[in-house]
């Protein structure tokens, strides 16, 4: 199988690229855990470090001390009183959480006078600092026999989980995770600070922080000042405390220093964050159910649930203003999977793994030592054949459950259950611990819901559902509502029409009462969406305990195939890194363009004149009056870089990211924060499935045009004072 | 007024443009007449033309005399034989006539084994070739005088033309143009063989030859192979024909060579051919007119006429397959007024057009020679302004008429009274030379007509129509049809169900049949759209008398508004070339990549490997197997240009060009054939009204690729052969 990206790739190094990317590089794959740093420090050197690469190994030290995790986001530390940069997109809740008609901080932007006047973050908003990683696998998996049964493997597991997690949070004021790496062939007790009380600082308005919009999503070039201020409050004892006026500025161990100037085309740039998932150890069997089913199903599937709720809220309607975060999600995963069908299909995802495969086979094939390995993968591709079928049997009951109300009930009528036992032994999600996220899921919905659009949207989920024949039916389900295939749409409707008429679940009082409520009231309530949950409930335990006997078995053998991997990758001479799993990891490489395909380039900057020639007025690109006026006056201020004369608004960088990478600290050779990662191109979005070094680009705002915009546009400038300024 | 892209690109020159254009030059405005040549030898030379540039002036001279019209395209001759060279979509209606379910040339493509297998052309297909250019401004212009009343003097020049034409057309064979440059400063008689036998030789399949399809359409990077051949054919005394078994191939005076390699990015390159039209000295109260409300309305009502036709001719109808072209047309249309409206904003027209005119108002206020000057403009500026609101006023009325029938009706009334005059009094479009023209278009109607959507679209316009306000209405048209604002939905689909259940006209032969008919006939007919048509007649020719004053009035303030701007433009040392009027022109510069937007770059060729990338499998990226194959098999045969890695596919110039250029020969410094132009950029197309000479790129079909398809995946050798090919 050919390649062609490389070999254009190669061509244009030859003709082209000279101007592109000066090093000649190519984008470095791997999102790195602290401890692999040693493993790579030659290449860290080699690709531009000046840093000592083991001072990035300790997470206790600078920089790594530094960057923090806001859950879902990351971010840094950037003052000694407690000053957080992160992105804008990653703070914007919390601006519209604050946000009125009179004071509007999403349009106007906001800018606290002073510390007094900074607004409580949106309710949930934390600030975890890591403070300490062990690697806890014997722990977790020590004298565990093979020949246990998978149920009873993953109920142990669990176990084990759970009490490592609870031991590290008995004393308050943490949040720690037992996490997998590599498939569960490692775990580790990661130990993080969680700060409550987090009040926003400054954001620019969204002309400016997301300058762009959805329009410009995954795109480049780009011109979004992704850039917003918090700041992490404790308590006068200095351990996290909820909000409280008495609350003081949290000391930070590190912080980092802003670069005002100096990076150029060609630069080591490094980025610390907390990247989601990635699947690039998944199984073809995998791949194929994804790209040749999941994703094209979603594509369709999402176009019409976004049509359904257009229709069901029509413009200007109070119903759109709260499907507007929604149809945002939605639009914009719709795109993701565009860019990820079209990302598998250029690279020809599905034949490379097969390749992959086959040349693991190969290498086991090598030494009769290696068999247990490949009669391991032999049962895992079995499993993932098997998850897949599941996967695609289930898919419209899933989505028959989709309704807002509906899944609280189900929340609700788990939880009671839950609660009769030991808060040890409860479902993950169920615990003491989860109890601020679940009143938090079950708060939202009140901003997020209208019966006529939710009814709307069951229709279509249902319409879908009655349309699968009988076997991907669940007879629960269809007894609980009385669903045939034969039901007209007005039939059908009535019947939902009830639902929304009798329910007493559209009042948070009443949901959050009822995370009080006893099984036996469940059983008793006369909710609709209750009895349906209840109704379904054996069902639902049913299906995840079979889930669970699949996780047991993937608990045996997903580690084997890691461990398969990281021996063949070393025989190879490459080293493995495990997939993303939301905990710190690096990611370093160069500033540089790149070519999305023939006959196009990337620059590596976007410049203030972009924005110009963007500028139509309209959201999303509608630049306030004042900026557009010192970009035509040329008012670059210290902020300008002669190589591309303009001030730099935005980079791309050859950086190994994905979501959850979002307000990433980019930090140059020197430990200097450069920039902000915000997005990858839409070209690179594939490269969670496969990595392809010739086209992966990720986004960043440059610290010059964040400096720029808080010094010449919003006068923040006692928040540059407060950072530590550098060139 | 600062001109963002002007500084942008001077910084891209000090930094990137270096890969993108070799030679730092700048696209050079102008659509040159052949007589203007020798006025720009110096600059022609030191572009880097080898040829003497005197030699293109010289129309019956290599190599303008190997460039021919087909009346909308521009096409060359590459044989001794009559072989044409011209874009794919300029031949493609003439495959598309000759398809059939059992022979679909549009999907497999057509290759004539032998001259005997070669198809006529689609009805009407002409090749013109120029032959004379003769200044006959006196003979049109000459002793009128200025105070002559505008309709007279609208008159004598229309009668003068006319007299002129019809001398010049006395001999058959002949097809002669009166052509107005500079708003009519100057008149050329433009004396053109009129060879009317003309056949397809060879179209790639539309998989190759419009690979992209209407999405690529207007876009870089682009991969399409728009190249196709027909052989014009005379009788065997060697004078045009009508198509005959005994015609013999026309032996054109000059052909160009074909060049198989050589041309590389900043080379020397020209183009010989007919550019439609534009509107570089449109004063700006049409200006602002145009952009602040027509091309907007336009987006608007052809989003709406679009939504109505996929509407009543669903997806998959027979009535679809006859609105396809219509579809297209208008999809197109719509794309390129949205780049149009992008490029007058990004590039300030409205606010450089004040500020030129300001400009030349100064230089006239500085001379009080210039007063009758500035006395015109300003007369000039009334007329546009009352132009604009006449176009404004009359905008729902003319739509209104857009039904095909109704229109067929209006043209064969008219006709009718035409005909009761002699040739030469009749109205241009009348007269028996236009007979042909008239015919193909009674015809064409079989093939693009369907009353369901016919109606369902006068339904939309009659709507808009109803909606203006009373002084926009036409109280003929309202008596005639019975109209008023009052009306339902359903009265008026009533109402208009009555003109499709009635009509005669939806048969062409009656359509024909009419073309004889006298004004008492058409008077008589019970046809609804005739009864219409004579209804309306009164009107129409009131307003076009309107219309005709408005013109004789622009015949003498136009010449004088070009002379001041000739002045003014040589005062500054420019030299003004008259805008575009389907006239032969050359258009010269640079082989160069560009910069469409901030961040982005266009490299100037594409590749081979940019098909693999780009291809789905599916419409419009449907590459043949074969062509695939030999892509992945690096199978560049002799074609493969060193500084790209492969074959170029097309490249990109900065030629001025507009619609009617496509099928222009492209040429290199030495008059060999290195391209077809087919297409400009999107953000280039705004250009039409004011030229960018940092983003206006042009795209053409580089003969490589050509001469590769037809090597390796059509088998074509023996037009090769018969081609002269140079390196």
């Amino acid at each position: 199988m050919k390649k062609p990206h490389h070999i254009l790739s190669t061509l244009l190094c030859a003709s082209l690229a000279a101007a592109i990317s000066p090093t000649g590089a190519f984008a470095k794959e791997g999102m790195f855990t602290p401890e692999q740093i040693p493993g790579i420090a030659g290449d860290l050197r080699a690709t531009g470090l000046n840093l000592d690469p083991a001072t990035l190994a300790d997470l206790t030290a600078f920089p790594m001390g530094a960057v923090i995790s806001l859950g879902g986001c990351t971010a840094s530390f950037v003052s000694p009183n407690g000053l957080v940069v992160t992105n804008h997109h990653c703070a914007r809740g919390s601006v519209q959480f604050n946000s009125t008609s009179e004071n509007n901080y999403l349009e106007n932007g906001f800018l606290a006078a002073s510390m007094a006047e900074e607004l409580p973050a949106a309710p949930g908003s934390r600030v975890y600092v890591t403070l300490q990683v062990d690697d806890v696998t014997e722990r977790v998996t020590g004298g565990l026999d093979p020949a246990l049964e998978p149920r009873e493997r993953f109920a142990k597991i669990e176990q084990r989980r759970k009490a490592l997690i609870g031991e590290c949070e008995s004393e308050p004021g943490y949040r720690c995770q037992a996490a997998s790496f590599f498939g569960g062939l490692q775990y580790k007790l990661i130990r993080r600070l969680e700060i409550r009380d987090v009040r926003i600082v400054y954001s620019p308005a969204d002309a400016i922080g997301r300058y762009g919009g959805d329009i410009d999503n995954w795109r480049w070039p780009r011109h979004t000042g992704d850039f917003a201020f918090y700041r992490a409050y404790v308590g006068p004892d200095g351990r996290p405390a909820d909000y409280a006026e008495e609350n003081v500025p949290y000391s930070p161990p590190h912080i980092l220093e802003v670069s005002a100037g100096g990076l150029e085309n060609g630069d080591f740039v490094m980025a610390m964050g907390y990247p989601g998932s990635t699947s690039r150890y998944a199984r073809l069997a995998s791949v194929r159910q994804t790209f040749d089913w999941q994703y094209p199903e979603f594509v369709r599937f999402f176009s019409d649930w976004i049509a359904t709720i257009e229709a069901a809220a029509p413009e200007g309607s109070d119903a759109r203003i709260r499907y507007a975060s929604r149809l945002a999600q939605l639009n914009n995963v719709l795109k993701n999977l565009k860019g990820q069908i079209d990302g598998a299909r250029r690279n020809d995802l599905v034949g490379r793994r097969a390749q992959r495969e086959a040349e693991l086979n190969e290498w086991i094939a090598a030494d009769p030592h290696r068999m247990m390995l490949g009669q391991a993968i032999g049962e895992l591709d079995a499993l993932s054949e098997e998850r897949a079928a599941e996967a695609k049997r289930s898919y419209w009951y899933g989505n028959a459950l989709r309704p807002q109300l509906l899944g609280a009930a189900q929340r609700l009528y788990r939880l009671a259950h839950e609660r009769t036992k030991p808060d040890a032994a409860r479902e993950s999600g169920y615990q003491e611990r989860d109890m601020a996220m679940l009143r938090q899921r079950m708060s939202v919905i009140d901003r997020r819901y209208d019966p006529a659009v939710d009814k709307a949207e069951w229709m279509l989920f249902l319409r879908g559902y009655l349309a699968q024949p009988a076997d991907m039916r669940i007879e629960a389900l269809d007894e609980a509502m009385g669903l045939s295939p034969e039901l007209s749409d007005e039939e059908l409707s009535e019947k939902l029409d009830g639902y929304y008429e009798d329910t007493v679940l559209n009042s948070l009082d009443t949901r959050l009462a009822l995370m009080d409520a006893s099984p036996e009231e469940l059983d008793g309530h006369a909710d609709p969406f209750i009895r349906l949950a209840a109704a379904l409930h054996e069902t639902q335990m049913a299906r995840e305990e079979a889930g669970k006997v699949r996780s047991g078995r993937a608990n045996l053998l997903n580690p084997q195939y890691m461990r398969a991997i990281i021996s063949w990758q070393q025989s190879r001479g490459h080293a493995a890194y495990p997939d993303a799993n939301s905990t710190l990891r690096v990611t370093y490489g160069t500033v540089m363009g790149g070519s999305p395909a023939d006959g196009l380039l990337y620059e590596p900057f976007t410049r203030l004149e972009g924005i110009l020639q963007k500028d139509t007025g309209e959201d999303p690109f509608n630049s306030p009056a004042a900026q557009l006026d010192l970009i035509r006056a040329d008012d670059y201020g210290d902020y300008y870089l002669d190589s591309i004369g303009s001030v730099p608004v935005n980079f791309l960088s050859d950086l190994d990211s994905t979501g959850g990478n979002s307000g990433s600290a980019t930090l140059d050779a020197d430990g200097k924060l450069v920039g902000l990662l915000f997005d990858g191109t839409l070209e690179s979005v594939n490269s969670d499935w496969d990595f392809d070094p010739d086209i992966t680009r990720t986004i960043h705002v440059d610290t010059r045009y964040m400096l720029w915009v808080m010094e010449k546009i919003d006068g923040a400038q006692a928040l540059i004072d407060e950072m530590t300024i550098v060139r």
